[in-house]
């Protein structure tokens, strides 16, 4: 018997419903009868429609990919980009465990992704600009990027296994083409999707495409995003792709995952927490967000340092740095070790500096900064940010560590 | 009508002779009647069957893949390495024009590839250890790297051209497994197939085993080799993938091209003519030696620039270092390409002192020494060659150009 596909369209509610029916271990996880099951769309970023539905047993949640951007539809695309979520899903979750989702069901014809719902959680850039506070997530984060990404490097892995992991990936062209023309590029010359808090910050924006030191260190990150191909990244790690509950935190939204270097999973997750930072009204609120991204960073690199330590320990390392030559020599593995991070915290904080530059003067805004009603202060919070974002890529050597990142932005977002 | 596969079997002469007559454009190429055709086996590497095949209107190179190695036929080894090789001459022939062969034919059944013959080359190695000069050789390999990478690397192209290119050379799993762990791993652990001219130099190589300075440089350098993907490497560029002629230099051999930083193809090449510097007897053959290591990397070094430069005036380059950053920045871009050139320089000398260590002290051989009849002044020679790489690894600082290493290894081999 062959399968005969369906062809690809778009599921209003009662497809949704239809959908879900027709797949018993779904069916079973809602409970009761379709009719009872309760639909709500929860889309909230720019490219997917996303839904909850929830039965009298439970709930799950519900993505499509749409033939187009979903906040702009002249903006065509093609719909692989849920193909690329659910392999990520499947590639890091046995590593992360519940730091992500259940990936309960794929449809490569419909490119719908069902994964499990959560239960009382917020997306925590919201919860953040409503002041809220997750005490655990940051350093949660940093774990989830640590067991990611060493997982499926050649740290952990034999050559084979992460070339063949990494491989499919790298055909992630539609997403990756928006990271680089949107993050990495368009912001540092004249472009038409550009835009800002305009005429206030056009001084500081005129100035950061002036400055031929910035667009030095941004075509060297272009260079280092395109070929260093350390790990398999989440790819869009920002505040609103995770969602937090009081003890439990979770990555979603894997749809942008592409090999690449470490540093950019972790550089995009800080330079949120830094634009939270510099859009948070209270001193509380810039007290915890220092306290996270000292959480992530030190969370990040210290599960790193001894997920390596114990493959190497146990031979079970993979082809670089390899155990024979480091086993019974662990000052060596230390010193490489802290090498190998030092590298990954440089790109780190010019990654940080990048995302901030293209939030705040680039295609797709964040909305942390609208907490602040009054637009005078509001613009000079956004360019004490970019006057930040501007200094750590025009002098890497001023600011080579995030315990110098931090210390330098609770300065200027004071 | 299908076609209908040949199984593999390996060509003996009478095999070849019936397989080139079938093919109407290689018969014209010879020319004549099919028994009027000299097959010569020159075959020289470690890995395949090669002959030269002569007619009466001309002559062709013939390579068939073995299902091992050829000098080992216990060390089995897949059929598909002629496959890369035929992809890699697809992917650079345009580029790099005669300073490569150009392929006739491929047989995906039989694992045959069938290049244009070389009319008066020799071998590089061979011709060095006979004395030989070929004043321009080693310029012409440096042009062929620089077009080679630059033209398959994200500089030159849009990521997702790169990226597609990129991706089948990845794959070269059996021969990239080669490289990881005779050239980056064995010969700095106790490994059967390691040897090296005992007991005359049991003292050395028991200090660089010891050296924690030398491990960690090596284990840099293999997450190097399997993280930078900078572009499409020939990854076997020593002296004997080379042809040369009184004003005709050719790179050969090709299977074990992969995606890999820059730095490893040029470090083959320098390693080689190190190697070949101290085993060279004469004075004017050092000079010589010396001359032909500037020529490559000036050469190299200077087109890589060129080419670049180029692309960005005529924005027609790629995604790393994209042309709207740079192409009103010449000075700019002159600093960034000083900035990636450095990096591929220290690259090379790395990987030069790695070749140097594997040529000497791991499984496989170079026959530079062999020049040298008396067992202890070889010895010595071998010594000072791995003293030289030795500090290379353990301490790059002293050396950060090819400038210096020349320096240096002028010095040591005097």
């Amino acid at each position: 018997m062959t399968r005969s596909p369906t062809p690809y369209r778009t599921l209003d509610p009662a497809g949704i419903r239809a959908f879900l029916a027709a797949q018993p271990a779904l069916a079973t996880r809602l409970g009761g009868q379709p009719d009872a099951w309760r639909v709500r769309e929860v889309s909230d970023g720019n490219l997917n429609n996303v839904f909850l539905i929830d039965g009298p047993a439970g709930g799950v949640c519900f993505k499509q990919s749409l033939p187009h951007v979903r906040v702009d539809p002249d903006w065509k695309m093609p719909l692989d980009r849920t193909a690329f979520e659910a392999a990520y899903l499947r590639a890091v979750r046995p590593h992360v465990g519940n730091l992500t989702t259940e990936l309960l069901h794929f449809d490569p014809d419909l490119f719908v992704l069902v994964v499990e719902s959560l239960n009382g959680h917020v997306v925590l850039r919201h919860g953040l600009m409503q002041g809220g506070d997750w005490p655990k997530a940051a350093a949660a984060i940093g774990r989830f990027v640590a067991r990611a990404t060493f997982h499926t490097s050649p740290l952990a892995l034999k050559f084979e296994a992460s070339s063949a992991l990494l491989a499919p990936f790298a055909r992630n062209h539609t997403l990756t083409r928006i990271t680089v023309d949107l993050v990495l590029t368009d912001p540092y010359h004249a472009h038409p999707r550009n835009h800002w808090l305009s005429p206030e910050l056009d001084p500081i924006v005129a100035n950061l495409r002036a400055d031929p030191a910035v667009r030095r260190r941004v075509g060297q990150m272009q260079a280092r995003f395109l070929t260093c191909q350390q790990a398999l990244l989440h790819g869009d790690l920002h505040t609103g792709s995770v969602m937090v509950a009081d003890q439990d935190s979770r990555v979603i939204d894997g749809e942008f995952a592409l090999p690449g270097p470490i540093g950019f999973d972790c550089g995009l997750f800080v330079g949120n927490l830094l634009m939270h930072l510099f859009a948070t009204p209270t001193p509380e609120g810039r007290t915890r967000a220092l306290r996270d991204i000292t959480q992530f960073w030190t969370h990040f690199r210290q599960d790193f340092t001894t997920l390596w330590t114990n493959a190497v320990a146990h031979s079970h390392s993979g082809d670089a740095y390899a155990a024979p030559l480091f086993r019974d020599d662990p000052t060596s593995l230390q010193q490489v070790q802290t090498q190998f991070l030092d590298a990954i915290e440089a790109d780190t904080i010019a990654f940080a500096a990048l995302e901030i530059i293209r939030r705040l003067t680039g295609y797709a805004h964040v909305a942390d900064f609208d907490v602040i009603a009054d637009r005078t202060a509001r613009a000079a919070r956004q360019e004490a940010a970019l006057r930040l974002a501007q200094d750590l890529l025009a002098h890497p050597e001023h600011t080579s560590t995030v315990a110098a990142l931090s210390a330098r932005a609770a300065d200027r977002a004071a």
